[in-house]
């Protein structure tokens, strides 16, 4: 492939069509703070408190994304998860980019040059070497914190199992940083009972709550603990990662035998499991509605569809897609069944699939009450959506069936410490969209109004939403 | 929220962003008359022939679009649905809004104002006061039949009951308005043999066609002079609401047992219940063709998703969504029964969530024939689509997949009087997409023939589609 | 409907909206050869090598699209595939043209009158006469190589079932013409073991592998030595039209025993024909990979709807639509069965249904590897979708979902030897979307760079993943 000839890639008005866009993204948004509400960042390299190595660490050592691009790109896996050095991955990498024009890959991989390393040039074999050296100098001068603050990231909400102990968030909160980094609840193991980790997963439950899980009771209690220590701990939210929402029957006394057959080691019946997994994520929801928490649905990833790859590299080795599976009807029951009983707490839904777009935002708009503006959320746009097409038509279906205006914006859901750009990529397409809409005479023509709704979006809607601390 | 600084939202080419777009909406569409061949108006306010009280009535008392509209903006639900008086909650409203920015519900509240009272304002507190007063003022000098006529509304079909007496149709016969009112046999109740109310209703019917219903066969022939009589009354369409097409198996001994066991009082199966509304639809569509009607079917809403809000309003409290059920083979066997029978009548089938755009524009494409233009139709966008996007996506997956030039156009769907003008939304999104097409090259730049084919899709080929009276 | 004005309605710049467009369609795209990788024309016309004789043969005899265009616009069957006279239905197809406005149809329609016959006018009532005399005309001059040639067809794939004798495939290989012809093996017949035409069927393999099938492993055999024939004369690609995977659990046993069960002319539960569905499905993928072909699934379509006019008609007789059903599980169970084996061919996945646009090009990315650059294809817009917007869905969300550089591109999938400008069609739709990335600052402003793309995706890929002879 032949070299890319571009001086600047990324502009000051980049993806800002119109002076309104400029305005509208320049004058409201682009100074607003960013409350990164789901991400997985590694609260340990907060605590540590140490800059980070390598920029291919940074960039290639956990991000499934890439891995993708470089498997299509024909890349042999040794330079991808195997045992390639930092630098041949990097130049790889560099040899990837290029193929991945159109891809969100290659606005993200020259928005994060630009705005951690101030680098123009386009990432290709030609300018590998030089970009690779640039960008290993400037992190060597900078911690996790620096980089959070930089991209002036208040809070940090990371993904954290019930069983962890919370030492590395204890730690945090003791450092006189920026960024406030809190835990969330994301209790998906409590659930897959069928799984052969399961009874050693109750161990480690033990472990934290220093008691024994004998009965079903105590695996409440248990659950119960760990919820009030998050809450203690800054968490205001939770989050599960689910094919499907489990909204099956059930009824306590069953799910007794149920859960005391397992402890027994007897094998359970997939109708029993779903029973047990259906009763647990209520009992759960419950929880969080007594602690004010709000909690978030990630539906419909199809994961580790390639064995022979999850068996090299285990989970998140970039062999998830998106699935084609009902949702409608076992959101309806589970939010149904909780806002009867007047326990239904503030909720995001995110679907995988944008054919569910229309579904969950209008799903959504069944279960607002309260008094509370925008209590049910159909979540920002995720993992394959995570891009222009994928946030338009995410901004789009809202406006369409729910309240643009009462959003609460963009998230990076990512593992990465480089990408916090995404919440300015996120900006410029909400401002250039509105812009459009005003220049058609779609929304009334005053920047100031639709500037502070941008500012909202962008930052007041979640702050009001989630109410840390 | 600040308020909004703009002098005047609704153009006179609102929608229409070139010459082309301009000369094919006012010097084709603008003037064309009305056939709103789907709707559900109330006939008994029309026969009465008084004016409507109050805005707040007309907007609010009936209007679920805006009850999740408000419910999303954190309106307490006193407001919405319960107790307050007309002003409070039309001042709620328009609180409301401004929040609704790219919500159709913005479009729809400022056309409304411009269309039937003349008002240019945007409804937001500060001006709430006077378009109240305003509104109300004009209000009360209008009959129901004197805001059809100021649409150029020639005909409405209304959502019928078998067991409706059509007194109200009867009424309006005789009195001298512009509009043609007649009704539409809607019988979903008549497939849902499990429903608690199933052997009450039976006796409704049994009071219209004053005869007892004995077994399956009185069943047929009540049915039959209940479609007579919505015949002589003028109606020539009927429609369904259902979250599928029933399309079991079935044979008519089997559903004369079913029948008997339910009028005995004895429980069904899901299988025998499925077979009996599988087997009634399919004698209902048979009936319709023997009478020249034709039927349409607006299939996949999940209704009734929040229980506690049902149980406070009753049905169509604004918690229903779209449904992710699958379609196509039930429509399939259904068409194909009737087809292979000859007896499939001229047949608009209507989807909710446009995953299933392509599927139902491309289902309806199988059975035409029998020298019909566009005989199998795919309905307009519908509920949560009827908007800009939703509009868009229908016209140019018909496009794609079908013959546009056929379309039997636009219905408002609507329960409010005041709901005409998304007549001249389709009309102008319509002209515009047109339009566009034309100044790229992609229709011919022939815009008399161009013209002529939107006066066919806003309104010839509905009159000659319905064929009424 | 009254006559349509414009004097040229194909032009050189037809689809391309800009400069950019321009350069990058006339200087990269356009003279680029046609690998038609996928198609069902006849290998017995090129080597009869005779002129075709009529348009309205080549037009009108089995194009599923023209016969759904022609029953929705109210023609008579009689005109269509009845028994009218080819002068007869080509004027009644003029007399639908300018009612397909918006649909592909008319844009084909005309593409090819110009490429093929330098005819401008548009096809209507008007201009029927004369445009049935010039293509007329022309085509008795040109052999359907010809035709060919005059596109710079360089290789097609035709479409061939296992049972093929490959006679006009050999003929082709010994004439002196300019496109290569190579069969496909397409062998969904294979799997359909509970038709009642399967043990007839099994007798024509008998036929052609001259030994008789008496067990499963006779079969298997049977099978590969259908495949090394196909090798053996230029196969290098297979394919299936399924509506979904088989991707059922067997074991080779149990299916041994199903297999003889059937050639004893016992019938089968659903459950067995669908183990052996799913492993002869299996063995046919491991027996591709054994000779390093590509493999195609068409997956989705729901067929023969309308029973009437298959009887009448017989399959294809337009009456097939886009169907609705999951995918996701059952092609990863399939790929992943085999990658695990490393036995996975380079596969090219296709959806009808546009709504699993997301899932199939997520799915591709799973199964990348082996250093084999877009080893897993998630191919071009097919049937209903192969339109503009359709082709600009596939490109957008291929592009956002995995690598737009290393896609194989255009295929006509068509039965008529004027279907060819569908490549420039695609072309010119891949090089106006280019050109407004460029424009918009999406992707850098090298033309040449993105030039070498375009010219890879409308050739040099397909040419390096087939490598045909």
């Amino acid at each position: 492939m032949s070299q890319i000839n571009s001086n600047k890639f990324i502009t000051d008005n980049f993806l800002l069509y119109s002076k309104e866009a400029e305005t509208l993204y320049h004058q409201y948004a682009k100074d607003m703070p960013i409350i990164d509400y789901h991400n997985h960042l590694s609260a340990k390299q907060i605590a540590e408190n140490k800059p980070l190595q390598n920029i291919s660490e940074v960039w290639l050592h956990e991000d499934h994304y890439k891995w993708r691009g470089m498997r299509a790109n024909g890349i042999d896996e040794k330079y991808i998860t195997g045992s390639s050095s930092n630098k041949e991955k990097f130049f790889k990498w560099a040899q990837t980019v290029p193929h991945t024009i159109r891809n969100p890959l290659f606005h993200w991989t020259q928005l994060e040059l630009k705005r951690y390393f101030e680098i123009d040039s386009i990432l290709q074999p030609a300018t590998a070497e030089e970009i690779y050296a640039k960008a290993n100098e400037v992190l060597a001068s900078k911690t996790p914190a620096d980089l959070l603050q930089a991209m002036k990231v208040e809070v940090v909400c990371t993904t954290d199992d019930p069983t962890d102990s919370l030492e590395y968030h204890q730690q945090i909160a003791n450092l006189e940083i920026f960024t406030k980094v809190y835990p969330t609840f994301r209790p998906d193991k409590l659930l897959l009972i069928q799984e052969n980790w399961y009874l050693e997963y109750l161990e480690k439950m033990e472990q934290q709550v220093t008691f024994t899980i004998k009965n079903l009771d105590d695996f409440l209690t248990a659950i119960q603990s760990r919820v009030d220590f998050f809450h203690q701990n800054g968490c205001r939210v939770s989050d599960y990662g689910l094919e499907q929402i489990f909204a099956f029957d059930f009824n306590k006394k069953d799910v007794e035998v149920i859960f005391e057959k397992r402890l027994k080691k007897n094998s359970l019946t997939m109708d029993e499991a779903n029973s047990f997994a259906s009763f647990i994520l209520y009992e759960l929801c419950k929880m969080y509605f007594g602690k004010g928490w709000a909690q978030q649905f990630h539906l419909g990833a199809l994961r580790n569809n390639n064995a022979r790859l999850q068996e090299q590299i285990g989970a998140d080795a970039g062999c998830d897609s998106i699935g084609d599976k009902e949702h409608a009807v076992s959101m309806s029951i589970l939010f149904n069944r909780l806002d009867r009983e007047n326990c239904l707490s503030k909720t995001i839904i995110y679907n995988v699939n944008p054919s569910q777009n229309e579904v969950f935002a209008s799903m959504a708009g069944n279960f607002n009450g309260g008094g509370i503006p925008g209590k049910m959320q159909w979540g920002s746009a995720w993992w394959f959506l995570d891009q222009k097409d994928g946030m338009e038509k995410q901004l789009n279906t809202l406006s369409n069936v729910g309240l643009l205006s009462r959003f609460i914006g963009m998230l990076t859901d990512s593992r990465s410490f480089l990408s916090f750009p995404r919440h300015e990529y996120f900006r410029r397409i909400l401002c250039n969209m509105l812009a459009e809409d005003v220049k058609k005479g779609l929304i009334p023509d005053d920047l100031n109004f639709i500037g502070k709704m941008v500012q909202d979006i962008c930052y007041h809607n979640a702050v009001k939403y989630f109410d840390f601390k």
